[in-house]
Formats: structure tokens, C-alpha cells, sequence
């Protein structure tokens, strides 16, 4: 496949997933089937389109093929029907995809930023935003203070040093498709090793 | 008129409509002038604003003429002046002319979408988050869980409706200002017989 | 100094004490280093970034230098380390250097407006919104109703003054260095005499 093909191969993997877990908080708030299709929407779309608005790159990815928005209206529907199934089946598995995703993202993130000529430290930023900004709108459509931000098993921190080891591997000159996998598979392995281990971040400390 | 003045005029209506009603929810939070304004501006500009940044159409509509500042500023300083009678005797016209801002805002979002090359699945999007947008911003500001996820009478629902509706009409290849009020009138009218007959979204079923 | 470096060295001036404000208004919600970096992030550089985006103007300001990111990673980490320390201490300064940065801010955002050929009208509303947003973002990420938007001692109001001031000035064919010097020191007297002689908004009086 060609390197854009498998950009958006990877993108739409994480979409749905993330769209699933979006739909499934708007469920738990008692919303209806508009907000389970705008939190489906915005958790597996937002932090691309923060990405992509930043740095002027239009129109937004969500934009360019039916696919994103196809996905939530589809987890929307399912989650209309089944949210109690979903609810009582999905929240292992959602913990696992919900880390591929986050790899998947910060690595598609990161290398999109770059390919357009961004600077590493930006590169960095852009890829950490495209993986965890979606979940900060989910929690602010819902009204609930970001669970990103409060002491937990590491989350943007593990997007963090998967970016920081993609930006490494791409100056050292390894090649894209490796570069990519480089950086998704640490955030991954560094994420499911905190859940695992309960490497947590703290308040501040005095 | 021509279609670019047909279409300043609707939006126009439709903004003022927006801007009273956001500025009484914001003085509903005993919010001062400045909230009052912010409010009435995001309520009544919002939708459009968002659609522009979507698909990268610079500077956001409210910043090309003086009309949607003026108006939210006009917004805010009456219901400053006489929130109290305002809102005793505005619920009714607001819910009629709100419905009708539904529709003028639908149809422009989705033309605009349109003339600006977007294909029809994003005209469709785009028309809906224009009509609606203004108010989840709204809800933002003032902390709470945006009314337009909440189980209640169609509204986001029409403005989907209608924007199929219009869709259809043009790709049938009616006249743009034919398509447009098409589109309009069905969201109109679909909202106006929701409000009447309770027609409402429901929660998840199960 | 070129006119472009002292714009650059007004707002890194004021991206730093935003930046600490911001961490502490994340570190007394409980956040862990995350939501501080971010709140201090948003907090300092949201204003600009809004202006940026509404008139398309891109990159974002935050992504052009690395100061900015650095300056909320400082911010962030200070914070975490000595919260209590610096709460204890840095009221009264962060009051005092807030007014300046609203100046600031304001005035380089109204300038900078002007220069991408924004007409009056639309930069004074830029100029505001460069020093007034960042604080909304902070207040939406801590799921707070924004204080901008309650009855206080003037704050969006000397912003919009200083505005006014700058655009009288700048018609006046006052020097681009003077024009920007006024703008920001009658917003930062007229925010400084507010909060001595306690200048308040009011909300809706009937």
C-alpha cells in the first residue's frame, strides 16, 4: 500500500473505536441519538481536526473522505439500540483499542505534521494533540472536567514518549512505515504497561 | 436580489433571532454585559464560524461585515436594559423565530458548503452544524449540557431532514434559490409540527 | 529593535505570566502535570490562536516559536513542584502583571489585525479577544463558568477601551511602536484603576 493508503487505513482504525467509546459516554449522560452521534464525532474526529486547523491544513481530515462521519452515525445507531450490551461487553476491549488508538493517532499525527514541513517540537505537539485532544471535547460535551487532566495511569504522557522516540527514529533516518510503527508501538507498550502496573501521574506534590 | 445579498439577508435575520436569545441565556446566569454579548455572539455566529474553519473559508462570515457584531452588541445592551421584560414576554416568538433561523441557517450552511466545492454528504453535515453549533457554544459558556443532545422535540433532527431534502433538490437540478427555501421550509416545517406534536428523540432503549 | 521582534517580545512577556496563572488555576482543581501544562498552555496562548483562526492566519502563533510550548512546560513543572509556594506568593503579582499582559496582549493583537488588513471594526474586536480568551478556555478546561463573563471589575471592558484608543490613534497616523504603547497603557490604567477603586459590571438590572 502506499504511504498514503496506509495513513488512512490507520486513521479509520482508530476512528471507529474512539467513535464507539464517544457514543458510549453520551449513552451514560441519558443524551439522545444527536449527541451519541457528536460525541461519536468528536472523540474519534476531534483531535485530528484540532491538528489540522493549528496549522491551516483544510479541509479538516474528517472532511476528506465519508468515512469518519459514516463511522459515528453507525456507532451512534448501535449505541441507540444496545448501549446497556455494548456497556456491559466493551469496557475491556475498549481499554485495549482505546491504546491502539492512541498509538495510531500520535504516530498518523506527528508524521502528518512533519510531511508539512513542521519543526520537530511541533511535530511532537501535533502528534500528542492528534491523539488525546478528542477526548478532552468528548468530556466537555458531557460537561465533565477532562479525564486527561487528573491523576491517572500515564495517557497524554505515554502519546509523549512515543512521539518524542518517532522523532528521534525519523532524524536518525529510518524510513516512514518504520518510523510510524516505532513511535504507535511505544505509546502502545508504555500506555497498557501503565494500566497494567499502575504508573500514575500525581497532583502537584506541595 | 442577487443570490450573494439573498443570502446576507437570510443569515442577517436569522443572526439577530439568535443573538436575543443566546444574550437571555446568558442573563438567566446573572452574567454581565460582556457575557451578554459573548453569548449572543456565539449563539448567533457560531454554527456559521465553525463551518468556515471546517473547510478553511477565511475570515469567518461574522467578520465580513459589521452586522453580527453590531447585532450581538445591540443584543446585549437591551437585554442589560430590560432582561426581565424581555424574557416574560419573548418565549413564545422566540421559539417561532428560532425554528425559522433553524431553517435560513440549514439552507445557507449547506449552499455555502456547496458552492465551495464540498461533496453532498459534507453539504449535509456542514448545513446541520451551522444551524446548530451556535447553541451547544452557548451551553458551553454557561456550563451546561448542551440542550441539543437532550432528549426533546426534533431540532437537530429537522435540520437533517431538510438538508437531505434540499440535497436532493439540487441534485435534481432545481434553481439554487428554489433549493434553498425548499430545504428551509422542510426544516422549518418538521420542527414546527415536532414542537406541536411532541415529536421527541428518545434515550438509549436498552 | 524591528517592529516584528518587539511584537515577539511583547507577547513572550506576556505568554509567561499567563502561563504560570494558568497552572496554578489547573493545580487548584487537582490536576495532575498534564492538565497544568495544558491550562497553562490554553490560558497564554488561546487569544492569539483564536485571532489566528478566525481571519486564517496560519500557522497559529504558538506554533511559530518553541518559547511558547516551553513556557507552559516551565510553568507546568514549577507548578507541580511548588504549587502551595508560589499560590502563597503570587497573588498579588499575577494581578499586577495580568493587567499588563491584557495590555499587551490586546495590543498586539489589534495591531497585528490591522497589518493582515482587517478593517477597524474587526480589529478591535480581535485585539480584545487576543487578551480576553485565553482565560475562557482555562475556566471551560476546569469546567468552570467563565469568570470573564461575571459581574467583576473591568476587565474585556479596559481591553475594549485601550482597543478604542489604539484604533483613534492609529487613524490619527500615530506611529505603529506609540499607537501599540497607548492602546496597551490606557487598557492597563484603566484594568489597574478598576480594580483600586472597584469599577464593577453589573448583571442585567431589571
Amino acid at each position: 500500500m502506499s504511504f498514503e493508503t496506509t495513513l488512512l487505513v490507520f486513521e479509520l482504525a482508530g476512528v471507529f473505536v474512539f467513535a464507539v467509546s464517544g457514543a458510549l459516554a453520551a449513552a451514560r449522560k441519558g443524551m439522545d441519538v444527536v449527541g451519541l452521534f457528536a460525541l461519536a464525532l468528536v472523540t474519534s474526529t476531534g483531535g485530528g481536526a484540532l491538528r489540522s486547523v493549528l496549522i491551516g491544513d483544510f479541509p479538516v481530515p474528517f472532511l476528506r473522505t465519508p468515512w469518519p462521519l459514516a463511522f459515528a452515525a453507525v456507532a451512534a445507531v448501535l449505541t441507540q439500540l444496545f448501549s446497556k450490551w455494548l456497556e456491559a461487553r466493551m469496557d475491556k476491549p475498549i481499554r485495549f483499542f482505546d491504546a491502539i488508538g492512541l498509538g495510531v493517532f500520535m504516530s498518523t499525527g506527528a508524521m502528518v505534521a512533519l510531511q508539512l514541513g513542521q519543526p520537530w517540537w511541533a511535530a511532537i505537539f501535533l502528534g500528542c494533540v492528534t491523539a488525546v485532544f478528542g477526548s478532552v471535547l468528548r468530556d466537555l460535551l458531557r460537561q465533565e472536567v477532562p479525564l486527561l487532566f487528573q491523576p491517572a495511569e500515564l495517557y497524554a504522557t505515554a502519546a509523549f514518549i512515543g512521539a518524542v522516540a518517532l522523532i528521534v527514529a525519523h532524524a536518525s533516518g529510518l524510513g516512514r512505515t518504520a518510523t510510524m510503527l516505532l513511535g504507535a508501538g511505544v505509546t502502545i507498550t508504555v500506555r497498557l504497561f501503565a494500566l497494567y502496573f499502575h504508573w500514575r501521574t500525581k497532583p502537584p506534590v506541595a
